[in-house]
């Protein structure tokens, strides 16, 4: 069982190498930004700019605010969904770390979803979307969410029928996309734009990786320098710790399974990637409890202690697992900060949603045990 | 029939003479916060002050920022349900007009609400809360909503228990109240506290009512004018434009019933006040579509026409229609703007919610037809 463990290892020392150069190559792009050019800070700044397997978030970069802007609206409105009630914003909560804090997603019709819902925050830097990767892009995951019968049950049709009744978002998507008639794409473009503009940057880690030493405590270094040593670096690295991509949820101990989730093999149907599963990112991970796929671990300690035995053969003293749940901590960063948004009205013939009509066809569901 | 009708017009005289002091008091202290005193332009304004039934709304005045913060953070967060999925602002939605734009609410499990959601917008100029009345004032309607089994479905020492664990929570309860212990009492007054915020002051009606002749087109100003002749003015008078506190809804004609809800008799238990429902207010009408208790009416057109007919006994012309429709959409005023709040971490204690538990007692709900 160790033998599956090593290669991880080894890997880490190599990741590291092929990381530094771009760990200063993206914090020159960010300083270049917010200081003046040939000052001493600039100097200073990057000479002290660690080289580390985990790299800071750079700050949003805006080139359209206003599809940012639509893409917001988008976000927060119901409409988008067969009852009218559930938006994005339900389950990827922007004031609960992007997510809802629940084991289990709730949708449409009070539909219990198989999984625990992934933060937005940060998607944009994630290798793939989704637990199992079906989704490539934030696009992919927004259309398939508002398509899929367990979350927002609506259709492509639907939802543009919808908002090209609705005379504030046509003016702002023919703005945006100089198009009269509002498709499925440029929706899902829209909710792209906005939801990568959803990065935490300058976590208190992200301020000692630019050179302060003051922004972690010792404790927390030592937990930092343990999640490297112990391996959990493998998978936990690069801008939002989650840079391996994918990964199997039992390198070392059988998970006990306790939901249909089968991982990427549900995507891919290849039963080689029965439980491998999206690396979750680590940023802001002290808000996004429960952890895990199925929301098994209720606490942050839970799910690191979890995770040494599973993935790395390891199990954590208690002084251990304090040390890296304090490291952890760390990588809460700022979260968003805008206005809510005003939803523009529907027009007399928008379509009026029915939340408590029956089924289409309840046969499907009556089948179900 | 027509006799029902008639002490209403002859109300409307009466309403306007009580009301034309108060509008000249209101208006001086708002003009003394936005204006240096004994300018030129505070003479002349004051001077053109229009003496109208409907009156001019007052920006909020926070006096405990500290206690609005708290409660705007209340009024984000799901964990005040049973489920932690539903929020007030699920029903209120403070992007949608307040209100959630269905025909009938949706509750925990997905229970289907008996009445259209009222707004939260200007509800501290309410008389009472709910439409029947049943909550006196704001706080006794946020704690309902929290216990109602078809809303939020909790209870008052759920939400106790669960707030008390949160240390971001703990921190400001002790900061407004002194207290140690977070209670109902408290968590309903905070909540009421943000609620009061919710004014939507400065319409272009506003406007017009300081003196601004421009703020309202001729169409729109002949459409208030019919408003008053042909009695709607009788019961929508006031800041709110709701000031008569409750009315029947089948003065001339009878409301074809179509759900369970009597009006306040369902609160007081007297026959007399059956269909007797809280005046609801017309401050931004045209945002809190469908209307009436039951959402019956999809458009403002339909809504007015209804209206003329079973409370007026009066067909409005497709002319008059459009008039009066056009001066409700002057009352339409300036949104609350802010920060959408980032909520306070659930500690490692903290109860967490299980959406899907089977209810306590299955017995009742099968029973049901």
């Amino acid at each position: 069982m160790r033998l599956k463990a090593v290669p991880a290892t080894l890997a880490v020392a190599v990741l590291t190498l092929s990381l530094s150069a771009t760990v200063c190559a993206d914090d020159v792009q960010n300083l270049k930004i917010t200081r003046p050019a040939y000052s001493n800070d600039l100097v200073i700044n990057l000479q002290r700019t660690r080289q580390e397997p985990i790299q800071s978030i750079e700050p949003a970069k805006v080139t359209d605010p206003a599809k940012v802007e639509l893409g917001k609206q988008l976000f927060f409105d119901p409409r988008l969904s067969r009852s009218g009630f559930i938006s994005c914003n339900s389950c990827h909560n922007l004031s609960m770390g992007g997510s809802d804090n629940l084991v289990t997603s709730i949708g449409d019709r009070w539909r219990q979803g198989a999984i625990r819902v992934p933060t937005v925050f940060n998607a944009s830097l994630n290798a793939a979307q989704s637990r199992d990767g079906r989704a490539q892009t934030l696009a992919e995951q927004t259309g398939g969410s508002i398509a899929s019968p367990m979350e927002m049950n609506s259709t492509p049709q639907a939802a543009e029928n919808m908002l090209n009744t609705i005379p504030g978002y046509r003016d702002q998507f023919k703005q945006v996309y100089q198009l009269d008639r509002i498709g499925i794409a440029q929706i899902t473009d829209a909710l792209a734009a906005f939801e990568s503009t959803l990065v935490t940057p300058n976590s208190r880690f992200d301020q000692w990786l630019r050179g302060n030493d003051k922004a972690i405590t010792a404790n927390e270094r030592a937990g930092y320098e343990l999640f490297k040593i112990a391996g959990c670096i493998t998978c936990h690295s690069g801008p939002a710790a989650n840079s391996s991509g994918y990964q199997q949820i039992d390198v070392v101990r059988t998970y006990p399974v306790r939901n249909p989730v089968i991982g990427s093999a549900g995507a891919t149907g290849d039963q080689n990637d029965r439980m491998m599963f999206k690396v979750p990112t680590l940023r802001n991970v002290e808000l996004t409890y429960p952890y895990f796929h199925d929301g098994a671990a209720k606490t942050l300690p839970d799910a690191v202690q979890i995770m040494g035995q599973i993935q790395l053969g390891r199990n954590f003293t208690d002084d251990e697992n304090v040390k890296i749940v304090a490291f952890l901590k760390t990588l809460t960063g700022n979260l968003p900060s805008f206005r809510l948004p005003q939803l523009p009205l529907s027009g007399d013939n928008t379509p009026r949603p029915n939340p408590f009509a029956p089924p289409a066809s309840s046969a499907s569901l009556l089948q179900q045990p």
